[in-house]
């Protein structure tokens, strides 16, 4: 049984929704994640706005980013930045790679986003800068061949994230809430970040602090409280994604059951 | 048959609605469609704020910016801006006057925007500034005289964007869809320019990588991926353009079906 | 007949919420209209947050600023801004003051905003910067006494708006209207500003332009194309004031029959 | 009866929600209420979200931080810093933790908050650094230990609120409104003043000045007037606290009742 459960393309819907409504993929951006049975194998949504993004989407595909069924709808054509980095580094369950607002500017100038505030340490101590265009000279920008892959997930190196020149981010993580946790704290840090500049100063993080406070998000504490926040926020939007009718029947997870109601019935109900 | 069909009068106030439910538009602004039909008229709504246009808003006019048939309803002042456009650019299909809070700075500044991310390319390597003051002196700075829009028209020349003085931008497309996406990438990347001007520097695509990325937009792949995305988010505020009653047992364009339900059931009851 | 009809009170309840809608107003700030039948009262409503302000809520104030009925409810401390105003300034007919967000900075740092975009032109060329200080000491910052109020409306002479240190600033019109809209311009304005100013440079209007541009926002055209669009995003967030019984099968202004149907039935409706 | 009754966890909930809806907490973060009987006790939620907050979730707490009652449910980490400054600070009566993003540029910059505006003032003049490195070196900057609420609690000293390095600000206040309403003007304070140093210049207000507009936000009138709009839009998010079911039948707060039919029927349909 090769194929990935419900349970794990609901959480991948999931996961994409809630990076959407937290202000990191827009119309743009994707999530995947390894597959959990077979790790030369990665789960990724056909071409579609990650906050549309349906269980129904989500795709299969080798590590060579070729998918293991030929769908009949189109593709994101920079998948090879998933399989590449699953490639390079297995210790990764899960990529997002985003044009996110708050990063973008980093991306622009060329400066280095660094921890600024405690949660901020989830994206490491450093995050690496990967400029297309020293290696490859003019292109669109967008991370199309295999050769390019390779070459961000060289940048990438054992970090959790890369910035990407005049494009966005990737983010890496062990599962996917630590990647939806790390990808929302990267962003809020940038933010402070530029901010704090105009202020006059930007104080980092030490080392030390970094490596202590990096796993704050991680935290069963947290997990379970920042999980159920993101997740009842996309329920008030009415935006959570549809469940499979087969698997309406079996076990919810805890967040979604917390939301519940405003998922199945958005902003109306009866008066 | 001269006038245009009820299908492309919805999708002209659906293209009003998305530019106004994205933040390009406000209580002003306007968008106008070339004739699909007879190359010498073109398509604008009567004087209202563009995401309350309906279809049966939309009134015909010549290339002189005189209505086929008169209206007894208001005009909008600068409606010379699109038939000096359609005139001077018979490549031009599609025309977006604006004042996006995203753009009025560098409109101030007399700064001018660069593309500094890869769908930022989509407005070009180059957009003019056209400074009413330089040839008609005072004015309440509304392009209102055949002779503005048509000096206007010439600062635009051959370019996809043009910025004024104080005022706003005016934008021009193949199509209703690359002028949306342009409008649209154009704010955001003016956006990131200013932020990442405050984090110490800017640094444009080259050339080379804005020809290229130039047209990421309008791959097949992108444009039904954002059209879907805009689309849904505008139905998910309750403000999809009504359909005329004869159109509704017509077939729907996919856009719209992929937003159903929502879009059918917005939030306020029935009209 | 000396109270203000029901459609007035309704109207100046309609300004107050849309003032809150567009963020010129928060928790605090007051709209005020000068009776339309006699020039020596005007009328304020009850101690309340301007986007929950009800038809019933309006009070009654010889210029004074003594309520014509003593009422049993809270009043306004700062009515003397009102009242004082409508004594300096015969042809002023409403008056907001606010402590929006978009101004403050400038109260802060003592900066004058200067019309930078031609909607901006609507709050004139010249906005005085009120000193609390230098004419009263150490205060609260409110303006509470008559000799506070009258030194303010000295500052404000024959100008449209003024701005008052560490506070916000007072806007006023020849009818709600007019007084709705260059409020919720000059903020644009104000966040444009500083934004160029970001980028580099400032380039106001000329005084010429100024002049021809602040009549825009006075055209029948504008009038009614901002007010339909400002009524209907407030019908939108289920806000509209509620009318009285009584007055519910009179005429209805045009901009809420507009709006109609969100109005009564806020966001919900039934499928 | 040592359990602090129904009404009191209800209000703590609305509290913590109030905060959450206004920008000040997010997923982070947390507000607690003396013990209204036992001023050796507090209140405080389990670990939860604050806008997720029941007054079912609140739990007892020695002075120590030690639960009254075992709870079978995780509790926060930081809720030394609760205790200790009620151990330090007999005056108080309610604490508010959090990371808001207005607050955090200055705990990054090490700049401080100064009052610039009457409402700011509400935070006091001076506004400490507590730099949690500097006496224990590189830790995770949560506030773990009893040693380090004790230091916080003395960095506090008879201060309204203190900033903390890299992490957040914790204020104080007399009872859970003057507590809310001095968070919520802390955070406008500190994003108008950050625009103000770009415009040029911050000028404070004076001593005098901050003392006598410090008490504005406690004026009856005010009170009412921020709770209410307060209450009023936490209620249009369809996010007030549920009411215990023994608890309908009583009497309700005015600020609840104000905000009544969307209030009681949020947007959701029924739990």
């Amino acid at each position: 049984m090769r194929n990935a459960g419900d349970e794990i393309r609901y959480e991948l819907a999931l996961a994409s929704r809630i990076l959407a409504n937290e202000g990191v993929l827009d119309a743009f951006g994707h999530v995947s994640l390894r597959h959990p049975e077979d790790p030369a194998r990665y789960l990724l949504s056909r071409s579609r706005s990650p906050r549309l993004v349906e269980p129904g989407d989500v795709l299969e595909y080798t590590l060579d980013s070729e998918p293991v069924h030929k769908p009949d709808t189109q593709q994101f054509v920079e998948r090879v930045i998933h399989g590449c980095i699953y490639q390079a580094r297995p210790d990764v369950m899960a990529v997002c790679h985003h044009h996110a607002p708050a990063v973008l500017p980093y991306c622009v100038a060329g400066v280095p986003i660094v921890p600024v505030f405690h949660l901020g340490a989830a994206a490491g101590a450093t995050i690496p800068f990967w400029n297309q265009h020293d290696e490859f000279g003019d292109t669109n920008l967008l991370v199309a061949k295999p050769e390019e892959g390779r070459s961000l997930a060289r940048a990438l190196g054992a970090h959790a994230a890369v910035l990407m020149n005049n494009h966005g981010a990737t983010v890496v993580g062990k599962d996917l809430r630590e990647l939806v946790a790390r990808s929302i704290f990267m962003c809020q840090n940038a933010v402070y970040q530029l901010q704090a500049q105009l202020l006059g100063k930007v104080v980092p993080l030490t080392a030390g602090e970094t490596k202590l406070a990096g796993s704050i998000s991680s935290l069963p504490n947290v997990v379970g409280r920042t999980w159920e926040y993101w997740s009842s926020r996309l329920a008030e939007t009415g935006l959570m994604p549809p469940r499979p009718a087969a698997a309406r029947s079996r076990s919810r997870p805890a967040a979604r059951s917390a939301a519940k109601g405003k998922a199945a019935r958005p902003r109306r109900g009866r008066r």
